[in-house]
């Protein structure tokens, strides 16, 4: 199938979604390699817009994120990757899930979730992966 | 709190997730007037790239979605929407998610959901909304 990568400069965003809780877990960027990287090893590989290269999730942290089930929206310009993580964290500040921060009334964002690991340990000096 | 606007084109994918089922609905894009809007009214605003101006969802299909909570990712630079959805379905195909299709093994597209609605009935001539 076409996904319609030209519509936003070559990438589609991906979401990603725990197939087992449902917990949406983060969003990165795919481009056509990525993509197909990704189906071809069943983890997830983004295209990293900061490093301008393709990233694997979990490279350096070990925290990959198996695919259990790949879908595409109806304009084809958006996935939805749900996976099994592996490991304590998606986030590279240490939580389960990248969006554990609420916008709160004020328009201020306010910590909700609880730290599952700690990112030095994991990272060491790096800040992702 | 400052959201990472700049880093897409003023735009910021807005992931929407049934706040009962944990459902992933649709994903949209939202710049700062529509996130304004969406927190002002309580109801999903996004910003559509194709109209090239702000898009109420559910503005000729009734179908709007009502904020029950709204997060920031990590790097301030995506948003996720949990929402009660009104109406059988956010797709302007007929589903209740717009991801109702699977890519398989070969890379085809397969529908994998049930349709909820009938698309001519909610949208007449119109297509989306």
């Amino acid at each position: 199938m076409e996904i319609a990568y030209a519509k936003a400069g070559g990438l589609v965003p991906a979401i990603v979604q725990d197939d087992r809780t449902g917990e949406v877990l983060m969003l990165g960027f795919m481009n056509e390699q990525a993509l197909a990287e990704t189906r071809r090893t069943q983890e997830v590989v983004f295209f990293s817009r900061s490093r301008n290269r393709l990233w694997k999730k979990g490279e350096s942290s070990g925290h990959v994120l198996k695919i259990r089930d790949l879908r595409v929206d109806c304009d084809a310009d958006a996935l939805l990757v749900r996976v099994e993580p592996v490991g304590p964290g998606v986030c590279h500040e240490g939580y389960r899930s990248c969006f554990f921060r609420r916008i709160d009334e004020d328009g201020q964002a306010e910590v909700v979730e609880q730290r599952t690991f700690e990112p030095e340990q994991v990272y060491g000096p790096e800040k992702k992966g």
